[in-house]
């Protein structure tokens, strides 16, 4: 039986595109998204520009993409408007260098932002597929990000069959898009396991361009052997989660929220292997390699997510299983993975990484010192503004101990002292609930920051008595402009920086 | 028929508060809060601080407090801690002086907190009432407040009944309070007028250690009257809603939160006024004077809220009309007038008041200098992170002049860039939705910042021009320093603060 689209190359494909059209694209860091299209997009217009035309379009996607979409793209300089997250360096350096205009965005707000109308109109969704029936439905591969939005907004289809991805995947995702003010209700999700939604998506049959079929793995990376440091930090959080419940602060059974990377997977790693914490829950934006090995082992009972960011042995593992996982595991839109409303329902325990955290409890989740863009906020802020209980994590020092991640002032304040309740370094954990900002700060410092930088940060606090956060306004930077000027935080002059009169 | 509790003087009722105990009382806005108990509270901290014994209690509210609960015992620096939000002169001169510990949050998560045991046991529930029954039933008078949940949790309760609230105030309130994680179900509110609890709040009979009569106003300020800048914002936000509107970007009937303050009252008149803007209906925190007005006249169909902060006039307008304002008016618990699900769901319109606001779009509601504390972030992060659209508002200058309210970068940074959608001063509007840094910046210095500083702001930005956000550390705090220094933004030198580096 065959489909009803024409069958294209990726190069017919994108020979629909035109300059400045916006197209919403699968995937979600960077799990499904879409490889041919947008590479033979990047190359339509690195021939448009050699020909001296402009050649440029607006990219959203799910999160971030990978080499094929985000990089090879940046590197035709054919991105003119990014959102609502990247990873890639090619993009990133386009983004700092102003070539391309970046869009930081909470994650789970991206869909109805595009439904609201106001990101414009989107001319194209270009999907990663597994299977595609005739009437239009779309089964998705290995994330769902905000493909469901994206193919019911844009005036025209474009899909990506893939044959890395079974189209036995048809199960695995749950759609469900909500109704918009003021006619939305509640979303219905009590349990992480709770399925709400359809199995496969729906886009109008007759905007379906043509079907464009691959072979290719997703572009994930792997992640990093656990070091020292990431061991230390998982063991800490694990301990410091094992307290809380014998403290009778934490229900037993709430579900764990944990942002991706080699910090988070240390993490994960701990709360597997410690036997004060019961077998867990995850409700989560990104399911990564460690949550793998706590399915099988039973630690993790169920793993909701929007993605499945594995390195593509383990994506193997969970594709010739799918039948012990299909009921273990579900893949939901971002908006739905991420929603407040599920999150402080469900009461998270949310741990994410910061770039650097400040004396008062501030977190920077985004910008290199103040100004260089790394990934974006991504779904931090949806996690830790709801979460019954937000833990930020990060190693105390940074570029080979000569940047303290623990700052007067962050460079950037992504997440406010009002969301953060704990800080956890190698060094220590830092408990901010209910402490006035004189007194996590001392915290901070003696817990959290690198001893080598803890005179420091006393200099600094003994600037000021007064005040309800200690703060000094034309010292808050020192540190940072000193690693721009020697390329070291050591070494501050405090004294040299004292205010010349007693009130400032 | 007499009721089964002691009644008692405020001054019995405060000789059973001992030193060192957490109290919870009602009250938000200050709309509701006790008046004599605390009162007493105070003498008798004064007293024992006379014989030189130690008395400081911690003092829990649903927000802030009037002059006879934060102003009297902070005159007696009888406050240890305090949290979520103040807005007393005396109190505020203790928190910044560093004699009262005070920790800033989300009005929407203090139930929660206080469920959690994150800030402690409280020891006393101090209600203010208009009627109690003998079961422990407690009828509520202007506010709810965090009053069910301090009623629940609290060891003991003392009531203050006071008849300037009338007995038939039963059936203004809804009184629900959300089961806990894992067991939380769905805030089953779908429209702006819903009920869904109780008209009447309850405590454990046996807690109630007795009774106070009293017969006192609440200690509302008053709103002052319109200025030409309050009125050209208000006429602002209106005419920006109704081109939305117009653009089919805005359902006609979301509902509109609005901040407190004569900025506030001002933007609701200008609603109410306009043609353009159709009849609404109110989902907010804190009812003002302007919306009595609005329910008369139709403009406003239905306002929920958790406190009526008005005028006693006004107030009383209310109190001699029940049965017109009965199915017009609800209030309720801060946990559900402020909930992220409900303020999703309904797809708010979040009009709130910045301090100052920088040219990235971050707002800083709460410190003045990034030190001094002035009220706390109140509901605003509830509202600004989760509406269907976010607005702040702020006169583009303040001090006469002196200080610019459109900074380089917010001194204390309580709503990120990613959250404020639409900034609007006197001078005009900055619509920063889908707008990169480099675009919302000159944006806002174009149309929002005062004349006077716009050559100042330009330079600024003239620092640097790589980055994904164009900061300049070094000087990011160049008007906060020079306004320090000199009592005027005025007169920064920018050409002195240029970086020694290009890489700076």
């Amino acid at each position: 039986m065959s489909l009803p689209f024409p069958k294209l190359t990726a190069e017919e494909a994108a020979s629909h595109i035109e300059n400045g059209e916006a197209i919403g694209f699968s995937g979600f860091t960077p799990a499904g998204a879409p490889k041919a299209i947008p590479f033979a997009i990047a190359a339509r217009a690195e021939a448009a520009h050699r020909r001296g035309e402009p050649f440029k379009i607006g990219v959203l996607t799910g999160a971030s993409a990978g080499p094929s979409l985000d990089g090879a793209l940046a590197k035709a300089d054919a991105i003119s408007f990014r959102t609502p997250y990247q990873s890639n360096p090619d993009l990133r350096a386009r983004i700092n260098a102003g070539d391309t205009r970046f869009f930081d965005m909470h994650l789970s707000m991206l869909p109805q932002a595009v439904r609201y109308g106001f990101l414009g109109p989107i001319d194209w969704a270009v999907l990663e597929a597994s299977d595609v029936t005739a009437g239009g439905g779309v089964v998705l591969t290995s994330s769902v990000g905000a493909a469901p939005t994206f193919g019911r907004k844009a005036k025209r289809v474009l899909i990506e069959l893939n044959r890395k991805h079974p189209p036995t995947l048809l199960g695995m995702h749950d759609i469900f898009e909500p109704a918009d003010p003021p006619h939305r209700g509640e979303i219905p999700i009590f349990h992480a396991s709770d399925r709400i939604g359809s199995p496969i998506m729906q886009v109008d049959p007759a905007h379906i361009v043509g079907i464009v079929e691959t072979d290719r793995n997703d572009e994930t990376g792997g992640y990093d052997e656990p070091t020292p440091e990431t061991e230390t930090i998982g063991n800490l959080v694990a301990e410091f989660l094992a307290a809380e419940i014998a403290a009778h602060r934490l229900p037993s059974f709430v579900p764990i929220q944990s942002g991706v990377g080699n910090v988070g997977n240390a993490v994960l790693g701990a709360l597997g292997s410690n036997a004060r914490i019961p077998q867990f829950e995850m409700y989560t934006e990104v399911l990564q390699d460690a949550v793998v090995d706590l399915i099988y082992s039973g630690r993790v009972k169920f793993a909701s997510t929007c993605a499945l960011t594995l390195s593509p042995p383990a994506l193997e593992r969970i594709y010739s299983d799918l039948k012990f996982f299909r009921p273990r595991i579900v893949m939901r839109p971002q908006e739905i993975s991420n929603h407040p409303e599920v999150i402080r329902r469900l009461g998270l325990i949310s741990i994410n990484t910061a770039i650097e955290v400040d004396l008062f409890g501030n977190v920077n989740s985004t910008h290199i010192m103040g100004r260089q863009m790394m990934n974006g906020i991504g779904g931090s802020g949806d996690f830790t503004r709801n979460a019954y209980l937000s833990i930020f994590t990060c190693p105390s020092a940074a570029k080979g101990g000569k940047i303290s991640t623990v700052v007067p002032l962050v460079s950037h304040a992504d997440h406010s002292e009002h969301s953060v309740q704990v800080i956890v370094t190698e060094q220590g954990i830092a408990d901010l609930r209910g402490r006035s900002p004189h007194e996590r700060a001392e915290l901070i410092i003696e817990n959290c920051a690198h001893p080598e930088f803890r005179d420091d940060l006393h200099a600094y606090l003994r600037m000021v008595k007064s005040g309800h956060t200690p703060q000094t306004l034309r010292a808050a930077f020192a540190f940072h402009c000193h690693f721009l000027d020697t390329g070291d935080m050591h070494g501050v002059d405090w004294e040299s920086l004292l205010p010349q009169k007693a009130t400032r």
